[in-house]
């Protein structure tokens, strides 16, 4: 009796980010509806299953589709704003300043867009987003079929999205009753920053964490300067800070951590904290290096994120994951660390933990979610391929990444977007890039 | 009077790497024969040249070809062979024994093609090279129409190629007889490293150098062991063993430069020595980071190279250069340093002018060579685009690459390789990978 199904993809090699890493080599995945329904033999895939669509990837690697843990997608419009600018004037005369004057509904709504194009034609297919107008960023997201974690952004000072830390909330809060039911998405509470949100917002933050079961996601210890006003104002690091409210735990998602002692390593650690590593914005803004290979070593849950356009100013986390590599090893002079198992690892199942989906997302296994990348290892780019997951990590490239399915639905197929209309985004980047660059 | 010409290129930008980094807008390159005969707004263009070749570029930007300024081209078929291992292991258990067993006339030839198939992909029309059989090496260079500088390599110990310091030479030197004619052809000699050559071969290299007028093209600090082994054997850095050997000057050629104290900044910046940083290598193999701000800032004549596809593991100069940027401002904390300005400098004219050929290649100016790059900036992963050079530095990537000039003849014609099989190049470096692995 053969079984009808949505699809079968065959494929040379699957990285499943199972937990023993397994390399699966001429296997076929079947899905059905949204899952994963079976993962066996190709010689064999065809005595069991039929299915209209039936692809067979005989150049391609297949790997669990990548998340990008730490993003701000709209920013996409302020991609090479305000390049090789000191951290402040970055900041301060110009971002700020700019996102003051432009951020809206719609600015929102046309730069997720953008972003989520990117993404998905780099492989990626949830990012960890925070930022103004999540309505925008989860609208977006579904039209464009994209899994999205949403923060719900939470600081002191009012920006054109709202007034004061009540009406953040509020609205954040909102946004989750109203998207509840929405497969694609799910929600963080997210208080921007150590430096951006008082005492009393953040115990509220926590508090409602626990009550609702949510994950935080907020920016810790991004650069020295944060640190050291801490200490200047509250005697203590962010770190701690947050220690003594109580939001040190393992829904805590903490971005860059780029500076961490050895007391502040051990809270982080103790705590089960999650740390998301974003090196190549780390990089561009001079904030500093975050030492991930102390961290994995210790047997944290470390996962890789992009930051926003205005920063890195890329959402490729091919990119990402070869700089987090790199720099891994030059930083400590080990050539013979972070190889391309640890890699792929955090960039697909430590961050699909880190936002509690686990069980939903982050491998290719029985019945989990159906968000699956192929990649064309046949180029003159990756051949020859000594060891496949190794060229992906050294050699893959944007170029290579053919197929993309989230939860079960094809987005990417043979390089094409499906239902996309990427001239028309590109486009409306242009158009934006007129009105921002003239007001 | 309309006068005829071989091409006409017309682009929305065009950096030119002069002196003063001008950025036309809306220009043309005419080029007659191999040279940049004339640049002039685009407006006028026909009113004084007509072309059977003509290139409307609307979406793109020109820019110098990319100089690869230390490579190790015929490696790439040993790319991805030994990744993620200790340096020691990696050359002693790896790569030497592959060598000893593979290197070949063959193996040169075929892995030559292949990187240079690479390099014309990713905008490069130059590579500085260093390793054996230099002549099959540099007929994949003509018969790819790719500008080489070749190194005529000399080390103590035999290979498969030359059996000691004289045969070396004598090889090295019958080469640059034989190839003196060729356009695309010129030569270094290169003395492999401070550790693999004795002082009277390092003195014989410097003989012939001033004698010959050749730039000398070696490996300089690669790694802290390197220079700890020198004070152990001569008391002094391999730095000041080549000062004391009088191989310092403007005609060096220093790949890495990765530990290099005051002292020895020093004696590099008063004998003029050119250094090239190689970044990504550096970092995979864990030797260390050149601190290329500071050699900038004294003045030193700086360039970029990607080294060998067994370490880094690409030839794409695009993401070397943003390599070089990110990790520069990054390991400074200063995110205003190296813009593109400076990036693309380095790529282009301050190579150029390392290998003696600042009159010939590295700039688009009159009476150049036509080595003419030129990528698509209209996409959704550059669009919107603020500062069309920052834009290439930070956004651009190998598949904006469209038209690839080198000396006149087009090369790259809208992302396809003219006259070249590339699917039979990536099928010979497969079967290399049969033949290697099972060896």
């Amino acid at each position: 009796m053969i079984k009808k199904v949505n699809s079968i993809i065959s494929a040379s090699w699957i990285y499943t980010a199972d937990k023993i890493n397994t390399l699966l080599e001429d296997h076929s995945i079947v899905i059905l509806e949204d899952e994963i329904f079976d993962i066996l033999p190709t010689k064999s895939v065809f005595d069991k299953y039929e299915a209209d669509d039936v692809f067979a990837l005989s150049d391609h690697i297949i790997i669990p589709g990548l998340i990008n843990n730490h993003t701000h997608a709209a920013m996409s419009l302020l991609k090479g704003y305000a390049n090789d600018l000191p951290l402040k004037s970055w900041l301060e005369d110009h971002i700020w300043p700019a996102e003051k004057q432009h951020v809206s509904e719609a600015f929102v709504k046309d730069g997720s867009l953008i972003a989520i194009a990117e993404m998905i034609k780099t492989g990626t297919t949830t990012f960890n987003d925070m930022y103004f107008y999540p309505n925008e960023t989860a609208e977006a997201a579904v039209e464009m079929g994209m899994r999205a974690n949403i923060g719900l952004v939470v600081m002191e000072f009012p920006t054109n999205y709202a007034s004061d830390p009540e009406d953040y909330l509020k609205k954040g809060l909102d946004f989750r009753d109203q998207w509840r039911d929405e497969d694609l998405i799910s929600t963080s509470l997210a208080p921007h920053a150590p430096y951006t949100t008082s005492d009393k917002t953040l115990s509220l933050v926590g508090t409602y964490a626990e009550q609702l079961n949510l994950p935080i996601h907020t920016h810790l210890h991004e650069t020295m300067e944060e640190i050291k006003n801490s200490i200047s104002q509250f005697k203590v690091s962010p770190i701690q800070r947050f220690g003594a409210l109580g939001l040190l735990g393992p829904n805590l998602v903490a971005a860059h951590c780029t500076h961490v002692g050895e007391q502040d390593l051990n809270l982080l650690n103790q705590n089960n904290v999650n740390v998301v590593h974003n090196p190549s914005s780390n990089l561009i803004l001079g904030s500093g290096i975050a030492d991930i290979s102390k961290m994995l070593d210790l047997g944290m849950n470390v996962s890789i994120g992009t930051d926003s356009s205005a920063s890195n100013n890329r959402l490729d986390m091919f990119e990402e994951l070869r700089m987090a590599v790199l720099l891994g090893k030059g930083i400590n002079h080990k050539p013979e660390i972070l190889d391309s198992n640890v890699a792929f690892k955090m960039a697909t199942y430590n961050a699909a933990k880190s936002m509690n989906k686990g069980e939903l997302i982050g491998s290719i296994e029985l019945k989990k979610k159906a968000d699956i990348v192929a990649i064309n290892l046949d180029s003159i780019f990756t051949q020859p391929v000594y060891n496949p997951l190794s060229s992906l990590l050294y050699n893959g490239n944007q170029g290579g990444v053919d197929y993309v399915w989230i939860n079960g639905t094809l987005k990417l197929n043979a390089g094409q977007l499906e239902n996309i209309d990427l001239d028309k985004l590109t486009n409306i980047a242009k158009s934006w890039k007129t009105k921002i660059k003239t007001t």
